[in-house]
């Protein structure tokens, strides 16, 4: 194997496939990057794999050898991260897994390891491909990889549940303690002189419900973010796996297992109160508070329609008390409840628009916020009991 | 004690003395900042202090009350940090030790400690000042305290040497592998117009020589740094205390026992070999072929005086190897010699100049590095014993 590229493009692509590799491989291959050098067209392909995550992504090169290897990632990401930019050459010479990296600088050896003991990436190219928004897709994991759960004791639960009907995509996480809920509709694309093509692309092949692991899409949310790629994401689904193609990149993760709970009986059908407000006003009361909680994270709320303000405050037994006030739209009748406050500001972080509506009911049952306008998002969270 | 000061002030004094308040304090009230506000003029006095470090700053407030008081340092700027700019009140009411902060957005009470159990910091205000030059103090640091041991069971070597003469302040620091010294000449003030006001600052009160902390003077140069101070620095000495003071704020620290070795031998009087080169090339080129060096953290000069030429190289067993030349002036002979590239890189990392020289004899004996003009620095490194 012999090739020549930009430093730039080795140091991205490696930077990107790298947060696939575990670190704690389960067999040294899989502390490595798999390389494979093609010509016809000249590219290179570059794989990360931990067995879960995969993933993907090939860039052009000069090509003088085809040939594949595995080589160290981290090593091989801080060498070529240090390197001045330019042309750099990777040969192993005599295929003795020894690459010789030569650049302006100087010249550097890493010992590599064959690449046949490196897993393949699960590859579903027969199935069937759904083509969405990526944007879309980024505005639903934004809104629910938020309350996914931690606790890996609860399996189902530490993944986004994704349902993707014909012009319909569902996202939906909960933790036991808040769920978030996004729909996006991807042939309403905000930007309207794309609508035409939007629509034909989401002409999806077919409808699945699928639970993926939140590591993954986190790591697909950042991908998608920097969003050199154009707007197109594919996804295809096949027994335990799903694969998400956008431009020249790929990213595989296993699903899981088990049935998602059926999240929607948790919406109260109506509400007695109902508050409008400023988000950024709310969520920066709450920053400065939170620094006077305790471990239970414990903050109250006194809903006043009357004075239409809303006390929020903090006590805590060895750290002192806190209490703020804000003005609000705020319909029905007075009502104090109290709320885990990290729970509270995760919502308010990732809803997106500047007004939002909190509904309520009484001081135990479920509290469901909304952005005003934007995407169709919903945050629930349910309150804390308070102690007399 | 009642008093109104901006969140500006408090927060960044807050900050400061809070690097002096220990994270691990023998004492409850060690995790504490103390409170003076003092009326005529009205100023609010901030201090920390862990036995060992002590800072104290202050800042023009209106006082409405005077009294004292110690609270909870990191509660305390938390809580500041967040806080709107504008006015805020501190008030500790009934003089219970529990105090209300307001500010526009709200108002939090913490619980404080009587200032009774707070020990005073050191004062040696009878004794001599020597007025310093802020700027040359920072050249001198930063060129000693790179090579201050970490070793504590080697006391007197954690610290660095100060030795301060009429005219000339001399800084050194040695940790067995290398040594940094600085002379510096603070009548030679590089802003000419000064020179005659610095001259007269300078007239030094008297002769002496202390082991200072560390951990200190890293804190003094960073406050120093900040340089909003003016450039005057006021160093008194006394029985195992120094005190800093510049502007309203003053350092003051224990001093290390024990006698500081005579670095000076390890100088050799005399030179077989010197290169002069770009110090960051080198720099840069160590910091690549580092990548690749495993725990021993050699890396191998191969110095030319023929081709006038150096190649550095690292070999290991386990990473690889990697090799860069560089072009220098170099007269002598031809030589190979080996470093710890870690103490080779934090020296080039502290000269101040574009061009230095290395000053050489065998592969053994000690090696110096000194810049090409500018201030008078010398890092020593000791050469590591190459197997064949």
């Amino acid at each position: 194997m012999k090739f020549v590229c930009t430093q730039h493009d080795l140091n991205i692509n490696l930077a990107l496939v790298s947060r696939a590799v575990s670190t704690r491989p389960t067999h040294p291959v899989l502390a490595n990057i798999k390389i494979e050098a093609t010509s016809n067209p000249d590219l290179i392909r570059l794989t990360g794999f931990d067995l879960s995550l995969g993933i993907q992504t090939s860039f052009m090169a000069q090509v003088d050898d085809e040939g594949t290897l595995t080589l160290p990632a981290k090593l091989l990401n801080d060498i070529v991260a240090k390197l001045p930019s330019g042309e750099i050459t990777l040969d192993d010479e005599a295929g003795e897994n020894l690459i010789t990296i030569t650049s302006a600088s100087g010249r550097y050896q890493v010992r590599g390891m064959s690449a046949e003991e490196f897993p393949e990436l699960p590859s579903i190219e027969e199935g069937e491909t759904n083509q969405l928004s990526a944007a879309a897709f980024i505005d639903g994991l934004k809104g629910s990889l938020v309350a996914c759960s931690q606790d890996e004791s609860k399996q189902v639960l530490t993944g986004v549940y994704l349902k993707v009907e014909p012009d319909r995509l569902e996202f939906a996480a909960t933790d036991g303690h808040r769920l978030g809920i996004v729909e996006v509709y991807p042939t309403e694309t905000e930007t309207p002189e794309l609508a035409s093509e939007e629509q034909a692309s989401s002409a999806s092949k077919g409808s699945f419900e699928v639970t993926v692991p939140a590591k993954a899409l986190r790591e697909l949310e950042k991908m998608l973010g920097s969003g050199q790629e154009g707007d197109k994401l594919a996804v295809q689904l096949e027994q335990g796996q799903v694969v998400f193609g956008w431009g020249e990149r790929k990213l595989t993760t296993r699903t899981l297992e088990g049935k998602y709970p059926d999240y929607r009986l948790l919406i109260p059908k109506q509400f007695q109160r109902q508050i409008t407000l400023d988000r950024k006003q709310l969520l920066t009361a709450l920053e400065r508070i939170a620094v006077l909680s305790d471990q239970t994270n414990l903050v109250k709320f006194s809903i006043n329609s009357e004075t239409q303000s809303i006390d929020i405050s903090v006590d805590s037994q060895d750290r002192g008390s806190g209490r703020e006030s804000l003005t609000a739209q705020i319909s029905g009748e007075q009502l104090d409840i109290a709320f885990n406050i990290k729970y509270l500001m995760d919502g308010l972080k990732t809803l997106p628009t500047q007004e939002i509506t909190i509904s309520l009911n009484g001081p135990l049952e479920p509290v469901i916020l909304t952005p005003l306008g934007g995407v169709k998002m919903t945050y629930l969270v349910m309150p804390v009991q308070l102690r007399n």
